[in-house]
């Protein structure tokens, strides 16, 4: 095994050895303190690339770890030890055909980038992870990541009508295309979106894109329960579809407001945020609809806009939970979904463990869709401190399976998370899954860990 | 290997080998004259009951063919000579949750059936295949089904959350579950829409539901040319969503007129019928907006209405293609979709294979999507202007891959179109197929030859 034999099968400066730069790609958002040690970096340009790492990778039984913004809060491109971290960043393309409304992206482009491009033809790529400036279109697609606007619009993989991606032995192959109906032969690319770099190397996308939305509406309500705010996003979502409907319990609302002074109730016990992207001036109205929906179910103060800029700083809340929580320590970012009745249990149940593990956990949701993000601080460079925060981690995905609920609902399983998911699926699915990883990855060199246990693979 | 055996292991009356049965499950709607004489029909009522099969099936090396309400337009659910049809049609309840919006539906219940229990609670089960009165559930989802509403709503996919699906040996396994967003693991739930029976058997189906849709206003336009119209829907959905967007050909325009005298121009090259389900009252507004890009591009004479029955009036012509053809002969029903600028090469193309195969061909097609449904009509029992049709069939698939298109948008590949399949995947991604089918059904016995060509396989 020589990365000689590698680097030659390479264009010049694509195979990327320095100490210093290497373990500048060991972690990724998630941080994770078990984070390996890449052999090399390969930084692709093309597909020919990606194609060449992963014959080599497959000759000589190397791990390789796709990455594309390293923005994943699941450890879904932390490095392994030995293996190879291949970066789809330099792989940056966008173009657009406004005639059949999709976009082809290469993988490394941020999602904001498609989003730009689509918006310069009058059209829209919904999918919107709060981390869109910063995150790859090829993480979104290896993710199925979502969004504040999935409520509405659905997550990434209702858009991604068709990809080329590198198989384990370097093979390329095309899916789909850009049709938004074809059923010639099995869902092979929605089987790839979600599969997190275990599968293949997704080196272009295919993206349905919709006409650009019109202008929205904004809603924010104050209520004195998590309960009374789950009530009214049921009654909400049971006849109208917002196109936002996020959620900030009392403890996030406090963490903003010590942040940043805008006059929040720190007495709430819940915060929604409502948006309605109805065409044809209809938005206004809905959000009338939204706010008696609200008003039926005890809220205490409801404001409403139709400007977009005070609809942003409606909005300026929710965003400010993260940064919030930030200046308070290192952070773990939650993901857990549970049915929207159980909110409240899952809401009051986060309480009881931060309390239990000596940890500050605040929560922010899509709640129209039930996912949640519940935020962990604890202070840098605290073992002990980031020990109970890991421990509250785990007990919050345990609580949201005991609630139905799912460990993720749109950051993916990554390493971080894998030894909760065969308690969701059950030893068959783990089986399934299994069986559909080795027909596709038999040598077990596509980001191993992740997902799935890495095994070692005993000689052809 | 033993039938006795097989009906110890089921309830009573569950096994049926009547001849003249067996004779009414041979085809399905594709009429495929190779079909074979099922060794026996088994109708399911559990998921126990598919269970058990299955694994006799697998310990005998049995084919099975799943069969919903046998109306696979392509073959799916069309016998094998000495294998099991495997019935769900008595596995037909539905249940719907309201809060968090899903119907629990077991798979042989009609897709109608799916929209009245939704509708009971003032909620939606988009997809709308023509046939969605006669047609199953499990059918649609084996199938991944679309409809007239899937330019704007999408496909069956875009509303499967989950399911309960049997595997080859037996194993039933529970994937994903009534969660919008849910990332726990692979996209197995994906895999299996779309896979044709051919990868496991669906016994349940957690599907999504959205809020009752507010009234629709539609709209009808004539136009000289089908170059026209296809130029009107792509200024149409530049900006708007249309709920239906459903052009027709001369052909089927005149055929239509000639069953039902509705004073249709049978001089126009293309007929557009057009509807708009935008909330609070922007239906009337937004199907203005349709009128304005239709007269742009020349549309000789445009009506439109926002009364229900009117509306449905407007709708007959397009729903009346189907019965006008059918006084006509024996028919064969194409499925292939070209991006939207290609369809007037499409249709063009078409009535010059009809001229050439002196058969009759007409066109209608959810042009929103570029999906389209030429329809072959031959004398029945005229052997030789069937194997006419049956060249036509063939020579219009070629046509729609030589346009950058798909062989099958909604109905599936099935037998019918397996042969087609592997010029629009290509070799690599047939094998890439292969190995998923491999891995999930190793003894092949999940409807051989279907979507791929069936094989032999060697004694383990």
């Amino acid at each position: 095994m020589s990365l000689d034999e590698l680097a030659a099968a390479l264009p010049p400066d694509t195979v990327l050895t320095d100490a210093a730069l290497l373990a500048s790609y060991r972690q990724d958002w998630a941080r994770d303190p078990d984070a390996g040690t890449p052999l090399a970096v390969v930084r692709a340009n093309t597909t020919a690339d990606v194609q060449a790492v992963l014959r080599w990778a497959t000759a000589h039984r190397v791990p390789v770890v796709p990455r594309g913004a390293g923005s994943s809060l699941s450890g879904g491109s932390t490095a392994v030890d030995g293996g190879i971290t291949l970066s789809t960043e330099r792989m940056r393309r966008v173009t657009i055909d406004p005639v059949t409304r999709v976009a082809v992206a290469q993988p490394g482009a941020f999602n904001a980038e498609v989003k730009a491009a689509a918006a310069e033809h009058g059209l829209w790529y919904p999918p919107d992870p709060s981390s869109f400036e910063i995150c790859s279109i090829g993480g979104n697609a290896a993710t199925n990541a979502g969004g504040l606007c999935c409520v509405k619009y659905g997550v990434t993989t209702d858009y991604v009508l068709g990809m080329e991606v590198v198989l384990a032995d370097g093979t390329a192959v095309r899916l789909g295309g850009p049709r938004l109906k074809d059923v010639a032969g099995l869902s092979l690319t929605k089987l790839f979106v979600g599969s997190e770099g275990t599968l293949g190397v997704i080196t272009e996308l295919t993206l349905r894109l919709l006409p650009a939305p019109p202008a929205a509406c904004t809603l924010v309500a104050t209520f004195p329960s998590v309960e009374a705010a789950a009530m009214a996003v049921v009654a909400i979502t049971a006849g109208l579809r917002p196109s936002m409907l996020e959620l900030m319990d009392n403890g996030s609302i406090n963490a903003v407001e010590d942040f940043v002074k805008m006059g929040l109730d720190r007495d709430a016990g819940a915060l929604l945020l409502a948006r309605s992207d109805a065409p044809g001036g209809a938005a206004a109205a809905e959000i009338e609809q939204i706010r008696a929906a609200c008003e039926a179910h005890n809220a205490a103060e409801v404001f409403t806009t139709s400007d977009a800029d005070e609809g942003e700083a409606f909005a300026a809340a929710r965003r400010a939970a993260f940064p919030a929580m930030e200046r308070l320590g290192s952070l773990l970012l939650e993901d857990v979904g549970v049915p929207v009745p159980s909110l409240p249990t899952l809401v009051h149940g986060i309480r009881a463990i931060a309390a239990e593990r000596d940890t500050h956990i605040v929560v922010v949701a899509h709640a129209g869709d039930g996912n949640t993000h519940p935020i962990i601080a604890y202070p840098a460079g605290d073992p002990a401190a980031e020990a109970r925060a890991r421990l509250a981690f785990g007990e919050v995905m345990d609580l949201a399976l005991s609630l139905g609920g799912t460990i993720t609902g749109e950051h993916g399983v990554g390493r971080l998370k894998a030894p909760w998911l065969g308690t969701q699926l059950g030893p068959e699915v783990m089986a399934l899954t299994r069986r559909i990883k080795d027909a596709l990855d038999p040598d077990g060199i596509l980001n191993p860990g992740v997902v799935l246990p890495a095994r070692h693979t005993s000689s052809p």
